[in-house]
């Protein structure tokens, strides 16, 4: 999984049936500091309950639709967790 | 998933056959401002009726064949949204 | 899904059983004009004739799997169409 | 699979119902000689117990899910092994 | 699937119970005439009996698993044949 904070939101009107209801969340990939990376953002679904400025955990690929009640939605990334508290050792130095 | 324009369509007779009467489209990402990335186009499948010029979300990967009647289509990208509009803060400064 | 030109062929007789009779073409990436991208070349399978020279759709990952008869083969790429032609708008420019 | 090298903890309590009682792992992806390689930490699952400062084996995708008990798990990535020693040689020169 | 060449072994003791008595190979990717990529080795299950020094053909991502007797192993890279011999044009020139 990776991290994220939550940048925003997406409206589409004109979508596959199995997104009808979800909530599609702007998610820019962050470092450990919380600092943005030279990452593109990318489109999450959102189904833990997360806000704008928001750190998250975020899973890409086909798993990213088992945080889906419907597992048949056409979603390659998710948030699945909200975080609360990173420890760590720097080991890049 | 990811945004990008569509900017025009493949024509392929020979292929698998669960691709046939499939709509191929070329899409070419972009950031949160429209502007094309410096990324190779791709070849997505759509299932939303999105024409040439409109701003889509696609998806890559296995669940982008779950965007498809034919669940058995070997297909890796499909276009699942019409993007209406964007809000959202750009974290990259 | 992505542009390749079938570049030559490999083969491999110590193999995986699911992949006994399959043919393996040597695919390189290319961009929307035809020309090859600075991507390494991939080893795809092919089940719709494609022939060295040829511009073919490529797909990656588990869903290259579908287009295989036997689908327990352990394959990540397979060409599933033959290029005949594009219409599009460079919006790279 | 790839090497890494366990450098903390993520701790969410909001989180995806299936990711209740994981343990959440900030893993930084190592070379063959064990040093950290230039590359983002992700955020691993662990079923194998591993422990801060360890040498791992990590798988990423959705074959990550298979290494919980609750195979509904959106993980993406996960701690399969734990490394005990290498033999190679570094054909890189 | 890719072009690697075997570079040697790793050892765990410690590891997922569907990993138990895999054999698991360090293979360095490697470009068409058998040069190292620059790209970092990766660990691969072997079905295919490949030894130290072979050139082999491996897959990566969940078809991965397809290889092994054991589906639910959670392995995201396989040896899936070993190379005879490769007829191919080099289009990049």
């Amino acid at each position: 999984m990776e991290m994220g904070i939550v940048a925003g939101r997406v409206t589409a009107t004109r979508k596959d049936d199995n997104l009808v209801g979800t909530k599609l969340l702007i998610t820019q990939p962050i470092d450990l500091n919380g600092a943005p990376l030279n990452a593109q953002p990318i489109i999450t679904v959102d189904t833990v309950g997360a806000g704008i400025g928001e750190k998250v955990i975020f899973v890409r690929g086909s798993m990213a639709s088992r945080s889906m009640s419907n597992k048949d939605s056409p979603v390659d990334a998710a948030i699945v967790g909200i975080i609360d508290s990173l420890e760590y050792e720097d080991l890049k130095g």
